[in-house]
């Protein structure tokens, strides 16, 4: 497998559009369109949110239904949910609106949207937005790109990626992109996330390949503790690279899911770092936990303490911070066994052992917290399991951001 | 039942000191003592965090023993947690320099601490506070509050409260006192804090009547979701009043635990208003639940939620936050039964009725959430149940507290 240039037009046959539809944003660009002429088997994951937009909705109904995808219309600004009847109706104008320009049925067309909650779409400007977008979609790398900027909000770098692999013989592309940044909680996939390959798979094959991918890549990541009501995260595949269609669980399908992994992984770990306000990547890596579940919880209590994210920001090794979320969990555990370690590029330090605080130089751990990325390591000594978690640091931006949002 | 001046010494027989052990504040007291030369029986309420303080299993095992208290010994600036043995054995020796200085059994002494976690107490400095504080012990309503003032961290008020009622003709004092103010999301009770009466009455209804009333108070605020590793509620009752021992569930008993609850409920809102770095007191009131459990999960989501603290603090009317924070928390419910409000002593404002957002003056809805207290309501029109919550807004001040705690 190898990281190649693009992200949602880098695997055959899938184009890109976007638009100013001036829906919320001035002065930007702030919806995307990707689609592929030829049909989509798709895979989804959602909110878990009770609270689900309108978007949600419609997705999920497209998306169980089995019936084949050819592609999806996305806007920035305003979330449509909250919507009632109204909003579910916006999502079916703006389908229709495809059907109408491009020939294809309007239930082959997913619909997403992220921005604030509680606010009609303006049917008029997303039914124009469509009409200008079918005119010019593009299959080229910087088509793709853009479609990655125009789903943007508080998000401050666009996210996308492309990988390649062989199957068969065949060479696969797969390719993504995503949004974050606040409103990140996962607890099914969170966020906006639009994956495109030209892989020819059967669709539960998709579907679970995806569904366990995202347990431990998007469902994995937190900025503030606060699941949407908007997650989606859309894997289409429409087969063109010509491969012998993987329809059991062989090497092909794992080399697969590898792909998928990275990529995941990837785009997870983008938004994590680009979470509201953040400056930057905040890492909790548990190892020797009980069982993967435990690992999971220990690890995402931590990165998602107000405290221990506070800390982060300060590059104040306040160790104790995580050992309390640690101890909030939900996990039963012994802290006599347990021990802590502050990692980054610049180095290693231990600043607990089983159960007793060890001495540290100070100086040293705000050196080494001072860096990208810091990663609290933590080893129970209580089994074989482990688990990763991506958060970032808690800053004055993040509240200034959060303040006055709809303004 | 009315409310008086004072706090801990305010009912009969309770006396407090205070001193400056300079354990890691400087020119300020960070010790106080409460003392009842009548044995006390006593109910407690602790941490459900599995990383326990060690001065929170010293007090649960003299609680749970059933033995009668004499008193607590309090420091700031140190919390004693995640200290092993030598940590516990600090806890020891603090009660045996209150045995040794008053006569006491130390068994009779419990012990907590609030402060920065992995760090060892000064052991010679805390025995030396105890031996000053045993010869300054005073009953006056001043010492009481003095002693609210030295259990502070990063509180800016002290908390104190003390009410009368009558219990079969004899006058029954009950005062307390607690601090906040970050670290709280009570999952049992939070923070520390310590009730004294002169009440008579049998342990196991102290208990009973004790947590009942911690679940709906102490139980139902947050500042930051971070659950403390020393979360200790004690209620020492010294029987001094003379009233008939209340051994039953009684008119009494009632009376009583109503006077509880005024004064749980009263120091856990003053609490929540003073979160660190807080500027207003953040309220969600959720009427005609279907279950009173469902009830505390939807407003405590409410006042949990980063995106919803700060949207408070903006004084934004960004409603979507608190139907989102509704969704994720756990309770399934329809949102086109649901009616949202904003209140305050400004008035009231509707914003969301049956699944759709309704149009909403912005000027009037900025003045309104400028008040000291903004209030959620939400009537879920499912059921007869309800539940209030409160935390605080989400500020600067909260993260710049936070990133550099210790130092």
């Amino acid at each position: 497998m190898k990281i190649i240039e693009g992200g949602v037009t880098a695997a055959k046959g899938f184009e890109a559009a976007v638009c100013e539809a001036n829906i919320k944003y001035k002065d930007r660009t702030d919806m995307a369109m990707v689609f592929s002429k030829a049909p989509c088997v798709t895979a989804g994951t959602f909110t878990s949110n009770v609270v689900k937009a309108a978007c949600v909705l419609w997705d999920k109904e497209i998306v169980e239904s089995g019936k084949p995808l050819h592609g999806v219309v996305v806007n920035s600004g305003i979330a449509n949910a909250c919507t009632g009847q109204e909003g579910f109706d916006a999502c079916e104008e703006t389908a229709k609106a495809v059907e109408k320009n491009l020939n294809v049925p309007f239930i082959s067309m997913a619909v997403a949207s992220t921005g604030v909650i509680g606010m009609q779409l303006p049917v008029d400007k997303l039914v124009a937005g469509v009409k200008k977008m079918c005119t010019t979609l593009d299959s080229s790398l910087e088509a793709g790109t853009e479609a990655s900027k125009a789903i943007m909000t508080t998000d401050t770098v666009n996210k996308e990626i492309a990988v390649q692999f062989e199957v068969g013989g065949k060479t696969i592309t797969l390719g993504g992109m995503s949004k974050g940044s606040g409103m990140i909680h996962p607890n099914m996939c969170t966020m906006l996330g639009f994956l495109t390959t030209d892989l020819d798979i059967k669709k539960h094959l998709l579907q679970e390949a995806l569904s366990e991918v995202v347990a431990d890549t998007f469902n994995m990541i937190s900025v503030d503790g606060d699941t949407s009501t908007n997650d989606t995260l859309l894997l289409m595949a429409n087969g063109l690279a010509n491969n012998d269609t993987i329809d059991e669980k062989n090497e092909d399908y794992e080399t697969f899911k590898a792909a998928l992994f990275e990529v995941c992984q990837y785009l997870a770990k983008k938004m994590a770092a680009d979470g509201e306000g953040a400056t930057k990547l905040f890492t909790a890596h548990v190892v020797n936990a009980k069982t993967k579940e435990e690992a999971k919880k220990l690890s995402r209590s931590i990165i998602s303490s107000s405290l221990s994210k506070a800390a982060i920001y300060g590059c104040d090794a306040n160790f104790g911070r995580f050992l309390c979320a640690m101890g909030y969990s939900g996990v039963d555990f012994d802290q006599n066994k347990v021990e802590l370690f502050f990692q980054s590029k610049a180095g290693e330090l231990q600043v607990f052992k089983y159960g007793v605080p060890l001495a540290f130089d100070e100086e040293y751990a705000t050196k080494l917290m001072s860096e990208d990325e810091v990663i609290v390591f933590v080893d129970m000594h209580d089994g074989k399991e482990e688990a990763t978690a991506w958060g970032c640091d808690l800053t004055y931006d993040y509240v200034k951001i959060n303040a006055d949002y709809r303004s």
